[in-house]
């Protein structure tokens, strides 16, 4: 694309002056509209060092309330920190929530392309990002996002002198790196990278954009233009129902709940000690997981009453305190609520070495907010390959991610209701809300059936824990917690 | 994709045949459905040879009306005649009309994997034919079509022991040929093409869906349920605003319609001369790109009574008549109308070594089905981009592609109205229509120099002919015409 783009000519000065009055008008009457509509939009800026994408941003948002946007620096290389997440995180976590912009300077684009010019990525690690930030870009526009992207293009001769400009005068000096001058100097195989990158990312969901940024003003104008020219159409969008694509990854075969024998069981000895045991064993494998920088991902559901808890209290007991985190997930927060569905769970992703439990997880978009209507037919029904896209993310960064359904028959779940009714201090743990989802029990075993066979993925496969014996499940649950930690010890030497 | 998918598991017999019962008749119920919409359905099956595709097709249209569907049986490669068009043509042609169906046993991947697989495909080849697909099937659905791509997988050995039941049997030995046999050999090789293509033009807005293709019942329950999962989702976005793609193709600059001196004339002898010389040049060029095979496409659009029809004659006068033909474009019959707007024009192409003219042309998306609403506005704005794509596709192929502006103004214009219907051999050359236009004549020119800006290409460029003087615009349409096959025929040599 950016090869064969030919520098455009702008506007004579008071034409383009009117023009730019009117776009910068139109944008400022867009900011209630989408306000209203609840339309989240992440800008993204890219381009040449030098091309003068701040100074734009700077323009471009004086036309829009401060509480309406937020900017994104992200030019600096990951941090130490943000390395110890997989590579998508540090920007997932900054995308927009309903109804308000988000400016980036500087995304995704600039870290992969970075990494190509020094060569410290290869051709197949290129492959997989490509990949990662195609299905991350569609995920977001398939849940309602508008994804504005603008690569700010300038020629090698423009940006040698403005870079010469910058140089000479002491206060800007310091502005300019030693990467820029890097780049300058191999404008030409910068620009074959670029290409292949825009060629390889330009979906009509999410298109690229170019912009002749030799002169500010126009390129202001023409970023505005396309901007409400995409709003426009976004707008027009709120009933769009999202193809939905087919699940290609491979699967692990899953039982049907009422086909699992729930008569498992073991004594009292046995259990004590073999949870010893196995408590120990989880004990040692921490402290190895901690020194391979292995990042581990533990994601409970289960009926209500089921015995998740206790579960992951026998889990827990055997950890370092400063090395793992209980995230009990309850109804999304008015602001994770605004966001794409899985943001509150990047948001909680493990560091290296580190485990996250969660109580609950991103399945309740196929469970609840399925049959509540909480969300669409549309995006449940999306929702699975999502979800296995989401941990294949995961699991393609080095994350361990074990998946446990933690399974009781009907009439268990009533007699341990009961028993929390009747019990002065267990009733808080009973809420009238659990006697109305029980009410929907044939429903969400459905559900739960679907989930299970459609999201059991050879790389995050489910794990059903038998749990009318409350001891067995927790032995099972741990024998699986150190077999999946003991393998990918092995595997990380 | 393929590498990843395993073999699936049916449901048990009654199951499968009671969700089958169910999905046939829904599949039955959505017809009527698809034609209140008019929504167009195309579906793809793709696949290992002696996959099933047939028989299972033939399942599939049982549900269906047969005034509702057709099937494009296109697993043959070219004919001769079919080779002398772009690739796309013979696809392009069967595409299907407003709310029906048409299937295609097989489309344009087999031909492209088959190139790939015999070697006659070189990488470079490979990347611009799946750049044309991908285009292609944006262009459809951006207009509304629902395209369902399905790829019929079997195992190698199923597939040998399907090929080795059909040879033993003296009924179907015939149906075995030595390419089915060759891919059965070269399976591996093969299923590697089949990903890497399956991952090449796998969109969100046409992906693919694999089926499992071991039993035939089973294979028609998968297909008939994406089937009608894609129909429900497309029947809900009737109002579906597609994001409008910057046009990144090399630009010409052109001038505004009022910028254009019209005082050009030439006198009555030097008209004389130059048309006789430059007819017998055409007249030889023409010998010439019909030996050379070069396809010409010369493209009339412009004001009402501005000379186009004298100006076409001038050039069709040194044609042979049996290698030209001039296509006079009016509204679209209902039978064009009920499909992609260009299709009309693919219908139209010329072949290799022929011209085709048209007096006016797919321009008519920008012009009057904007000024009048025949189109929405979000159609319209896409309409450059796609012009400019179609286009590309042509001169890729090597046709020649020359679009004559010929420009009046406005007072020549009401001369010639009036001159028209004050001579009775004139009149039928003046409607009401004329005059209704003639009122818009501002509206108009601020969409021609819309559309001059936008879709004067490197490779397509607009030529103004001031035709004030229809003599002087004969002339510039012939000289231009002269010329640039004269450069193709030396860049053909």
């Amino acid at each position: 694309m950016l090869k064969d783009f030919v520098k455009s000519t702008p506007p004579e000065a008071d034409v383009l002056k009117q023009r730019l009055k009117e776009e910068r008008a139109k944008l400022f009457g867009y900011q209630m509209k989408l306000k209203e509509a609840r339309l989240p939009v992440m800008v993204i800026f890219e381009g040449w060092d030098a091309a003068g994408k701040g100074s734009v941003l700077g323009k471009v948002i004086k036309n829009i309330d401060p509480r309406f946007f937020q900017v994104a620096t992200m030019d600096a290389p990951p941090t130490a920190d943000q390395l110890r997440r997989p590579f998508l995180y540090r920007y997932f976590v900054e995308i927009p929530e309903a109804g308000k912009f988000k400016f980036f300077d500087t995304c995704w684009m600039k870290e992969v392309t970075d990494g190509v010019c020094r060569g410290t990525l290869s051709d197949k690690e290129y492959d997989a990002r490509i990949r990662s930030i195609n299905t991350t870009e569609r995920q977001l526009t398939d849940n309602g996002y508008l994804v504005m992207k603008f690569f700010f293009h300038i020629s090698m001769k423009e940006q040698k002198k403005r870079l010469s400009a910058l140089k000479e005068s002491k206060n800007t000096s310091w502005r300019v790196s030693e990467e820029d001058l890097w780049q300058n100097r191999h404008y030409d195989e910068c620009l074959e990278i670029f290409d292949r990158y825009l060629n390889d990312t330009n979906r009509s969901n999410a298109p690229w954009y170019i912009i002749d940024a030799k002169e500010q003003k126009w390129a202001e104008l023409q970023i505005t233009q396309f901007l409400n020219q995409g709003i426009d159409t976004a707008l027009k969008n709120s009933a769009y129902a999202v193809p939905i694509l087919q699940n290609t990854f491979r699967m692990k075969q899953m039982p049907l709940l009422k086909d699992i024998p729930l008569d498992k069981e073991i004594s009292d000895e046995e259990y004590k000690d073999e949870l010893r045991k196995l408590q120990d064993e989880l004990s040692e494998l921490h402290n190895e997981i901690y020194r391979k920088k292995i990042p581990v991902v533990i994601a409970y559901e289960g009926w209500d009453a089921a015995g998740k808890g206790g579960n992951i209290k026998r889990i827990t007991e055997a950890l370092d305190p400063r090395g793992f985190i209980v995230h009990p997930i309850a109804s999304p927060e008015p602001h994770e609520k605004a966001r794409h569905y899985l943001w509150r769970f990047w948001n909680r992703l493990p560091k290296t070495g580190h485990i996250a439990i969660f109580d609950r997880t991103w399945y309740g978009r196929v469970m609840v907010e399925r049959l509540e209507g909480f969300c669409s037919e549309n995006d449940w029904q999306r929702a699975y390959n999502e979800m296995n896209e989401f941990e294949k993310e995961l699991t393609d960064f080095g994350t361990v991610v074990i998946k446990f359904w933690v399974q009781i028959d009907s009439d268990t779940q009533l007699a341990r209701f009961t028993d929390r009714q009747n019990t002065p201090e267990k009733q808080w743990k009973i809420t009238d809300e659990d006697w109305r989802n029980r009410e929907k029990w044939d429903l969400y075993e459905e559900a739960i059936n679907e989930m299970l066979q459609k999201t059991s993925t050879s790389f995050a496969p489910w794990y059903v824990l038998e749990s009318v014996d409350k001891k067995y499940a927790r032995i099972k649950a741990l024998k699986i917690v150190v077999e999946r930690l003991k393998k990918a010890c092995r595997k990380a030497e």
